[in-house]
């Protein structure tokens, strides 16, 4: 019932790190059972039991921070620490993860944590009536308190782990993630894409535009075929299931993985392809060092590598020609009718479509970027102290106009449009295009040891990706940076030119 | 986040009262979140999650048990109790049920509850082995060693109620239950059982035999009718849900009600009983009072008296002439055909029909009674000693032929069927017919209190009856004794005669 791990270490020198293993241990299998509490929430639960799911995760929240919080544990942590040459590399890494987690359980003071529950609550509330009004003048008190609180727990943070500001924040989403890469990376994107999106919209237009095949598209067929490619994929339904819920996410457990997604019977393509990101995310989950199962160093190591793990199989897989031509026949089975809209061609048209707008979550591969990098450039200023809340809608539009060449006719359709700051959230924006940029680079290598995956994608094979995948990622887990993950599996560190050569591949045909 | 309760007292001398409502507040959201668990495991979780479900369960048992054991709320436990006379009478019973809870949780020596858990483990292993083989000789000696375990657990318990070994067990189950009484009630039966039987067989064997519907019954359809049954009950889907698992249960929360049924396209009749059934302890949780909800007193009062909300519900509401009058066309409705076996005077054959057998779960309401006195004799008489688990085919078959003049033949049809003594579960199995008993008082007692109830269930109109149910029953949460709800709500203690009496009406047309 106690630890996992399966190192050989032994002696009495160990006793403070297997005491800690021991009450991680607790910790994760705790987390794992709010975590089909969640799932649960957004799957199954009636309406009527919002209140008490509410209650039972507070306590189970307040039952976890006081694992993390006893004193003891702190002591522990200090002994362990100064023995950890006597630690194999697996349990020095999950030692430096069990700071981690203690650091940002511990960091701020009770009544900060509370103040900041309070007013993120409070500002959430507000939003939500701001933005279908747009009427960002609003929120901005309920924002500016929020911010300030945030900034305050930013700095409690960054003293302890010696890093700063925004980075003290990002750590909770991107262990370890640095400014200075992120910005290294975002410059240069941000520079590359305004040209070759309008390069792209104007190959786009010589093209004819794809055609809707005609639904409806009964959710029923439509989750058969869903269901049909996560088999294909590699999702193994006796861990895991696929189910419904309004926004679609991946959750459960390593060994009992939930995705969910929605499904519009007007429309085929969008639940498929959701489908297909999810299991990208459980394949990730379902793949974590199982001998760690219950400590940190075998849990997801951060977004940006779990967004890369979904945008791999959904961009670079599922998108690609080989695989579309591989589904244009399986649509035809799976809706019991042919369709001038099931062709290869089409899905090609269909799926790669380029289109400027105002809203992120709606944005294609092209444009998606831009939104992220916006959006980090202004949470880093509010952050960092350069920028009022005031000042956000003016930021935001001169920022969409220089970025992606649009200025949103209000801001309900600009800095009102996402939940992210409302609720307190700062440091999430840019995992989204790192997990974009961090998938581009593993499947070029992926394809660079196995030159034949690509092309085994357009026979429904995914066995020797996937293979690459649970070696060069998933068995890692947290025993290493994202950096370090993504230097040792591409065999140099993150940058932004395989995800360039990408989209002009894609998009210009170039490359 | 804190108390619930909503007495009004005050000062200084409630403190280590209200300190152990909030320890008992959290305890009990942990529990509903590991009833939530339950629930998915048997109707969701797929197969390869169990290891990791039980990891998690059995974390949670262990914090809610450290809560349980702390010895600050031992301390509380008496503080509390020497100022009890500050306490309005909700919050005495509530200290009532946490000294009674913390006594299980507490009574007996961490190794003896390791032992019992690994015995049990063990036993039921060995049982599932013995019973397709019908071989009791095989688990003779996991059981004696379990059933040793048990006592001893039986006697340290008994010592710390105050009560007798088998009182000790059954507490567990049925708070306050005692042996005098359950004997008289079942001697009572006991005597009056086997002449009724013959006599309804033979009055049977007068009557057509029921005709069987042809099928099949489409899960999909047996699951709409079973739903628009139960919202015509009385159950509220916004605050609870249907689903199918394969032993049928009532789960999750008061305020978010989990069911679940399992069906049989050839017969419709099992299903759809079942959900009924499960429906009436559904409204018994969600009808438990409301401002008591996350403290011991709000909580459901023992296996007797739930079983009498499920059994009022199907066999006293539901299996009624008026009910079933109410049902065939509902039945042509809902399979969308006309059928003989549809009429109301098949119905009435169908779910009215005694047939003898040596299987407890197969049994009707007449002989249903014979099954579980007879395991009440046989495990007192293991628990007080006056019998060895060897000697238990001899006394099973013996049992059998006197309460239902059948001997099994072999003892896979007879002391193998049931897991629950090769579980360690000794005291459960008087509560099913303590159930059938009051919950033929209480509906007789509604009946006398509001004389439209029986023939209003024939326009289905469940309202005055689940009102007086709600009053008389449900509100009163675990404030009361079974024995003192049972006094109050029909004016007089428990005893066999309105049971017996309706036993007469039903089945041999008297009065």
């Amino acid at each position: 019932m106690t630890a996992t791990a399966t190192h050989n270490e032994s002696g009495a020198g160990l006793r403070p790190y297997k005491a800690l293993e021991s009450r991680f241990h607790r910790l994760a299998a705790l987390n794992e059972a709010a975590g089909m509490l969640h799932w649960d929430m957004a799957a199954m639960m009636p309406p009527g039991g919002a209140e008490a799911r509410a209650e039972q995760l507070a306590q189970m929240r307040l039952v976890c921070h006081e694992i993390l919080a006893d004193p003891a544990l702190g002591g522990l942590l200090g002994e362990a620490e100064s023995r950890r040459e006597e630690l194999d590399p697996w349990a020095v890494a999950n030692l430096h993860e069990m700071r981690r987690q203690w650091i940002h359980a511990t960091a701020l003071e009770p009544p900060l944590v509370e103040a900041l529950s309070r007013a993120a609550s409070r500002c959430e509330g507000v939003w939500r009536e701001a933005r279908p009004a747009a009427d960002f003048a609003k929120v901005v008190p309920a924002l500016g308190d929020l911010l300030a609180l945030v900034r305050e727990a930013a700095a409690a943070k960054a003293a302890r782990l010696g890093c700063g500001l925004y980075e003290a924040l990002l750590d909770e989403f991107e262990p370890g993630g640095k400014v200075a890469a992120i910005d290294a990376l975002f410059d240069d994107l941000a520079t590359f894409l305004p040209a070759l999106r309008e390069k792209a919209l104007a190959a786009q237009a010589r093209r004819p535009a794809p055609l809707n095949a005609r639904g409806p598209f009964p959710t029923a067929q439509q989750m058969a075929l869903g269901e049909k490619l996560m088999a294909t994929v590699g999702f193994d339904f006796h861990h895991g299931r696929l189910d419904t819920s309004l926004h679609p996410f991946c959750g459960g457990t390593p060994d009992d993985v939930r995705i969910t997604t929605r499904y519009d019977e007007s429309d085929f393509a969008s639940a498929l392809m959701g489908v297909l990101h999810e299991t990208g995310h459980a394949l990730y989950e379902r793949g974590l060092p199982a001998p760690w199962r219950y400590q940190p160093v075998g849990q997801a190591r951060g977004m940006g590598i779990h967004e890369s793990q979904s945008l791999l199989m959904e961009m670079q897989a599922c998108r690609s020609k080989p695989f579309l031509t591989y589904l244009a026949p399986l649509l035809v089975e799976a809706f019991g009718h042919q369709d001038p809209a099931f062709t290869p061609e089409n899905l090609l048209a269909l799926y790669w479509r380029v289109k400027p707008g105002f809203i992120r979550v709606e944005a294609d591969e092209v444009t998606y970027p831009s939104h992220v990098i916006l959006r980090y450039r202004l949470e880093r200023a509010m952050i960092e102290g350069r920028m009022e809340v005031a000042d956000l809608p003016m930021a935001w539009n001169e920022g969409m106009v220089e970025l992606l060449g649009i200025r949103p006719p209000s801001d309900r359709e600009g800095c009102l449009q996402d939940i992210h700051w409302y609720d307190g959230a700062f440091g999430y924006f840019p995992t989204y295009t790192l997990g974009a940029m961090n998938a581009a680079q593993l499947f070029d290598a992926a394809g660079r040891a196995d030159p034949a995956i690509p092309e085994e994608l357009g026979r429904g094979d995914f066995k020797p990706l996937l293979g690459w995948l649970r070696t060069n990622v998933h068995r890692l887990g947290s025993s290493q940076t994202a950096a370090e993950i993504m230097t040792q599996a591409t065999g140099r560190p993150l940058d932004a030119a395989v995800f360039k050569r990408h989209l002009e591949r894609r998009y210009l045909g170039q490359g």
